[in-house]
């Protein structure tokens, strides 16, 4: 339990550890930190990775994992963002409030209930990304992807027809309902849940070209493809992209395929 | 925005509202409420539960859907457990301060990271129950498992041999390596991801029971398997499950398929 003296606490940052090469699950955090303009060290080194998940009490499952100014580890994205939320304005306005100390019982509540609803829909996105990957790992993440290519087109076909509309629905009706704003998913500021929502449909675009442009078609899901576009073009956002930084989709979790993304359906899912 | 006056909120409990006839997700909010002895009201009904899910601003994914004394609705368990968690005592001796106002900065930030260990603890075990579940369903929720039942088969063996070892592994190394208390996951006292792994490990032992017994003989995982049976000890979960009110697994996310339990493969996995 010895933490080293505030001076050195102020001085530190930020460093979080993950695979390099790969946007992966670590990129939520990044846009996290690129939207606030906090800055924070990526460290991406394999040898010290795997030192890292081992080094702490807890220990971690897998990366991310974020390392706080003060040397703790921790771990698991959604955990991450919602430790980080209010500390980076993120957590929505009465959320951000959480940054600080909240004397006023109603005022914590509310607080703390509107952190929560930024953590529900970013829970969401990340079960979202979760399923694009296992599109391509239906049976193991031991195996390559030619070794479950079988499985691995049934699995899609489902994904396309039933999961996207659905996931994509389901945001589009957080977005409709929200009174304060509909251009976010919670209150009339960015949060972690725009932020992984904007890198989900990013991703989904990259992975389903054809299936995402089949479902702009229908103009469903209209606010949910304004809000990646809003969030693109946000300060810490727009110049993180400008900087060539942002790692590319490649071979991570959305992967194109191009024979995952065949159109056989109807374009309208049966949500 | 507008609230009940704060004698009806104080009059008005918890409600739970999910699927009947299964333990599911729901189980994981059910046991935090048994374990701290507070009332909640556990709403099994399929048409209101359809309605709920559309029903505040946010809206939800998917159930379970946690009503607040306010009125308020959360979902997605990872969201409400750590929601809940400090107000029922389950987010560790220092997690559990942020049930009132802390003006310490210091002692704020302990406090915000131990609950943020217990969070990535519990997700990380619910990461294990949904792996579990995607064992039987591994191409689609919408088929059922006869329809999937090749690809099961072949996810089940990865799973037995690769995924069960790594998950009950890694919390083996998280009790190893807690020296305030090697029987909890974090500090001494018990958490959300106490009862989230006590509920996984009993769950796995309903699925595979087969493979739990090699694993168990290995001699690998005792203060995981010694954790399961404390909590099942303790005070409110000792009762819960002597009421018979806790339903038993069956075709929910625990299935027991002979089938999926082979034991084809060497005890000791390869972590």
């Amino acid at each position: 339990m010895s933490s080293p003296p505030r001076k050195v606490q102020k001085l530190a940052g930020y460093v979080l550890h993950y695979w390099g090469g790969i946007p992966g699950r670590g990129e939520y955090i990044r846009l996290a930190f690129e939207h606030a303009g906090v800055p924070y060290v990526d460290a991406s080194d394999p040898a010290k990775l795997m030192k890292t998940l081992h080094s702490s009490s807890p220990p971690h499952f897998a990366p991310p994992i974020l390392e706080l100014p003060s040397g703790k580890l921790l771990s698991q994205t959604g955990a991450i963002l919602n430790y980080l939320a209010p500390r980076l304005g993120l957590a929505g306005e009465k959320g951000n409030l959480l940054k600080g100390a909240v004397e006023d019982d109603g005022v914590r509540e509310e607080a703390e209930f509107e952190r929560a609803s930024v953590s529900q829909l970013s829970l969401t996105a990340l079960d979202l990304c979760h399923e694009a990957h296992d599109v391509h790992h239906p049976i193991a993440v031991s195996l390559y992807y030619e070794d479950q290519k079988a499985e691995a087109l049934r699995r899609a076909a489902d994904f396309r027809q039933m999961r996207m509309p659905k996931f994509l629905g389901h945001f589009e009706e957080v977005l409709a309902k929200n009174s304060a704003s509909h251009a976010h998913l919670v209150g009339k500021t960015t949060t972690t849940a725009d932020l992984a929502l904007f890198h989900v449909v990013d991703g989904l675009l990259f992975a389903f070209p054809r299936r995402m442009a089949a479902l702009q078609k229908t103009g469903k899901y209209d606010r949910v493809i304004a809000l990646k576009e809003r969030v693109a073009g946000e300060g810490g956002i727009k110049q993180y992209i400008e900087s060539g930084r942002r790692q590319k989709f490649g071979m991570g979790l959305f992967r194109h395929y191009p024979e995952l993304d065949e159109e056989d359906e109807p374009a309208e899912g049966q949500e």
